[in-house]
């Protein structure tokens, strides 16, 4: 079985805790456990990650630097973390290979036009406006808080694919798209140059799993699954859904949102199933004994 | 022929040009360039780089973080971009991959005791004294100025060595061991962790070109070679020698000594041939008319 696993942020931070190397790694540590134990040494795995408080961090110490490269700086400084833990935590000897991955974008996709994508820490509004003129930041409003926002285009291609499918076939554990991968755009002389954005994990994942022609692709967070009515008194878990069934009820745009809609479009295009869930529950996931499992036979 | 390709932090940089965003991707492009146009499609490729002005720059912005994690980083700023700018100027369709590498290194190794490896800015000793205090930070004299020193323990075992040899013999032109990889060392039980160090980066690509048995070891910098009696009125650059005779010779322990040093440990153990030269020479260091060849046979 090949799985696509995205490791959400949530899923990878210890909750309440400052964003420190010893609290990155001791979250890292706790996700590489829980996801080491449950996934068979039989399946080809590709494990993505998110990098939301990483890139923030990284934003506010590195000035001068665009957030192309500051996502790839977070790809070494998570999935470096993550494989060294994997490899730590895995009992069955396997390779890993953590892979920097540019996904094309659409430079006239409408994202970059409305910064949309949350990143870092929260402000008051006083402090975000402060920023925003000193660093030229577009601020949206989270809650009841403010955050910088970035555009968030949809991914197109990944240019790492045939890498990948290779290391896949001999066996190898791949980390990539880190981040939603590193945002990168054609130009009219055909070479590649970054750009500043942050692509959306879960569908940056999804594309992934979609070309690799996966037959699972796994979100792993931290809450129990899909909601219906979702913070309502009528709130219920969804334990099994049609992607036509998802597609017809409404998401927060911020988190479960793309979440349900990568799962749609990877359900729909390669027949397979996509499972959002607790880290902790990725077994039970993968037999759909537990969160939310969406596939086209709702018995399946 | 397999080749391994060290570029060094001085081929990499503009001369004095600050340390930015776009100097880093002017560098990082005319070095692509130079390389691309240069090596043979039919070669196996590794190519390693340095990383000492961004492993400085993020180790004075990110507090916290460890030397291992900000090595991480760094694959990633650096490795990206090279990755990029290779693949716009390399005609011939080639694939890319671009590898977190981790470095096994002895936690006894001496250098633990002195540090010795320059990273970073150079201060005056007012200056340098007070972010000592700071951080404690171990100091030293570089030239007429004060810089960071950090441990530079001796590269022992590469641990994605599989997976690069795997890549390589499809074909694949392997980006790796950025900054002389990420140093880690073996805990008590058998789990890796990484290590407050930077690994010298010409020890460490010889180090990978030993274990791949390359038939050549490229150490591309700024200058025209190897110069006996540098810096007096006899200075003269030398084109051929064997190990032997280097081994024989003093060489500046910051710069050229860990090159010929490394030169002279890759030739020894696998009777392929080392150069050290000009980025822009590549070409003629390969056909041997350029810079200095290290060979245990001086005529082949």
């Amino acid at each position: 079985m090949r799985i696509v696993v995205a490791l959400g942020g949530n899923a990878l931070s210890l909750r309440g805790q400052a964003f420190t190397a010893d609290s990155q790694r001791a979250s890292i540590r706790a996700a590489a456990k829980s996801l080491s134990q449950r996934l068979d040494a039989g399946h080809d795995v590709v494990i993505t990650h998110g990098n939301g408080p990483q890139v923030g961090y990284l934003a506010l110490q590195g000035g001068s630097f665009p957030l192309d490269v500051l996502g790839a700086e977070t790809d070494g400084m998570i999935g470096y973390v993550l494989q060294q833990e994997l490899d730590n935590a895995h009992l069955p000897e396997r390779k890993y290979a953590t892979l920097l991955t540019q996904i094309e974008v659409d430079p006239d996709d409408p994202a970059f036009q409305t910064p949309t994508k949350f990143i870092g820490p929260v402000y008051t509004e006083d402090d975000a406006k402060k920023l925003s003129a000193e660093h030229g930041w577009t601020i949206g409003k989270d809650g009841a808080h403010f955050r910088r926002t970035v555009p968030s285009p949809r991914p197109q291609r990944i240019l790492e694919l045939d890498v990948i499918r290779l290391l896949l076939d001999q066996g190898v554990v791949v980390i990539c798209a880190g981040g939603g991968g590193i945002p990168v755009v054609q130009k009219d002389d055909g070479t590649m140059i970054g750009i500043e954005a942050v692509i959306d994990k879960d569908h940056a994942s999804g594309r992934l799993a979609r070309a690799l022609n996966a037959d699972a692709y796994l979100m792993l967070t931290d809450v129990e699954g899909v909601f219906a009515d979702f913070g309502t008194p009528d709130a219920r878990l969804i334990r099994h859904a049609t992607p036509q069934e998802l597609r017809t009820m409404e998401f927060p745009a911020g988190s479960m949102g793309p979440k349900v809609e990568a799962a749609c479009d990877f359900v729909e295009t390669t027949k397979g199933f996509a499972a959002i869930g607790r880290l902790a529950d990725t077994v039970e996931l993968v037999a759909g004994n537990c969160g939310t499992r969406i596939s086209l036979d709702p018995e399946s």
